[in-house]
């Protein structure tokens, strides 16, 4: 393992998120049973990584958080929603987020992420009126684009579940996808991120797209799967990288 | 986020399992950190999905249940043991449940779900004579169905793995798919949600044939898919949503 | 469920693991909710398949660790690493293979799995003398098959993500492969071991025989798929036998 002299170090200082946030995710006991992974986390994760600015340290952060609340890895969660605070996602958004993942990863996986961020918003002084409203009015709808979506369930599965195909349309797209709490692009990020951390690239070709409609490039896109090679493991990354490529060279033609 | 003012709650209220139950499994922090995700659980999960009797209350704990444990989600399990078991599920078929997912699901989620529920067993004072038998009587085999099968996996992975082969052929489809302690309905039933939740797609279908075979109706498997999309993530239940149309147009044929 | 009384006490009290060491893998829950997985545990998986001398306890041990970290079984990891330590497996090689797993099965599953090992690691006196180097002499590259993988890697994926090119070859390939705490043969198994509890068969084929390569013989590999089929679930290993099959099979050409 060579030393990474880098200078990153400024980089982060340069955000709210400083070398100190990082090193809290990084429990004692790593250093006392494995050091060398120590080493690897601070020499190439924080330093390196973490600090490579084609994406920002605050989408790294919330990359992050939704990538261990995809993997359910409540133990790591209190650390990285500081973290992610820190580095300038919101309370609101950091609530949101877990809201969309409860339908994109699983309710339980939900839940487990409020408890442990309930702590960390209790002792910042998080209140209701920081988090996002009920009943919000509602970004404006692509009809166009959920036309096209809706014909497309309805007829490949109106009769396999009628069940998923309505609060696929009524609960998904014409409500949760339009609350303003998390910028689209985003929500966006949250999903692509969350679709490779579970291991499902057969399901990310929509979804990486919309993500790049709402504003993500393919630079941005391309460092969010190099920042996930470490959260979610190589061998994920490296399944979801043949559909990233498929999606860019087709947005490319 | 429309309120869903249901008649739901009489539903639910028609079964031993209340709307307190499914409340149970809402931890309060979740109302603290993300009360839009609270009132998605409230209004949709709980009032609009659990009540839908396409499939039966009893059944979406079971699911719900099997679910939880393939996902390893320890934390859920003592309030999602409660409300099966105030469902209809009994001690035993919880029980046979988990000896079925050890196999189906990994030996170490099998082991996480008994020390969730034991305290929950050991408060209603279920005792050994209410669990499965060690050697009970088992169910008669279907040797047509089963000489097929085996000349299958024979014929593919004798020389791959013999271990697998003979392990396959023994313990599961001579021993454990004969145990009474569990309908075989429901043990595929609980089988396919695993496959589902866990991300297998690719397994289904003879498991989902087997379902139907047992006697799980169409409709009864199309709201377990829409069930699970809460509780497993959209993804999982849309890339099985492809198979469970397979299955149902060969089996219309 | 046949009692199959075995000699393989025998064979378990030749190898440093005793069967006390396996029973403690199994909490007092698992007897309390479901006396049949006990007795399946006992009969089947401890006294039948840890005692199939066709793969040695050590290796099993060590495959099952690699499993259980995979899958985050943070609460059975402790268990595991005082059965692994019996059967041979050196503190140094579960420290490497933690951290070879952080980069294979994502960085959050290694630090949970340092986490369980540290209490057992001071309670055995294990010292930071006993523990990997950060900065070992490297084994040596294979260059032919380093360029090989590179020019793959990089003509399919630069423009995807570069980032996921540069670390794979730098931080990967010409460094923690190349770390002496672990025969490369080991380290192969544990990311085998890791790829099928992952659900991941589709980046098996790469590995799978770069472990034959590295001297796993065909008959251990059969082996290891019928001992992963009880802790990772029997679904995830049949999704592998196709690809160790075809495997297999363009090897014996």
């Amino acid at each position: 393992m060579k030393t990474r002299i880098l200078a990153t170090a400024f980089a982060l200082a340069g955000s709210a998120a400083s070398a100190q946030d990082l090193s809290a995710t990084l429990p004692d006991s790593v250093g006392a049973v494995a050091p060398a992974l120590s080493a690897y986390a601070t020499d190439d994760l924080f330093a390196s990584v973490w600090a490579d600015e084609t994406l920002s340290v605050r989408d790294r952060a919330l990359v992050t958080f939704a990538a261990l609340v995809t993997r359910h890895e409540a133990g790591n969660l209190a650390t990285h929603t500081e973290l992610a605070l820190d580095a300038g996602v919101t309370p609101a958004e950091l609530s949101e987020t877990i809201t969309h993942l409860a339908f994109y990863t699983g309710w339980g996986n939900a839940t487990a992420a409020a408890e442990a961020m309930a702590p960390v918003y209790e002792a910042r002084g998080v209140t209701a009126e920081d988090l996002p409203a009920l009943d919000p009015d509602l970004l404006p709808l692509n009809e166009e684009a959920e036309a096209a979506r809706e014909e497309t369930v309805q007829s490949n599965y109106a009769n396999v579940s009628p069940g998923v195909v309505d609060t696929t349309r009524d609960i998904l797209f014409l409500d949760l996808w339009l609350r303003p709490a998390l910028e689209p692009r985003d929500r966006s990020l949250v999903t692509v991120a969350a679709l490779i951390a579970a291991g499902q690239p057969e399901q990310m070709t929509f979804h990486l797209n919309r993500a790049m409609d709402n504003g993500l490039t393919q630079d941005e896109a391309g460092a969010m799967l190099s920042h996930l090679a470490f959260y979610a493991g190589w061998p994920r990354v490296f399944s979801a990288m043949p559909v990233a490529r498929e999606v860019f060279e087709n947005r490319a033609e």
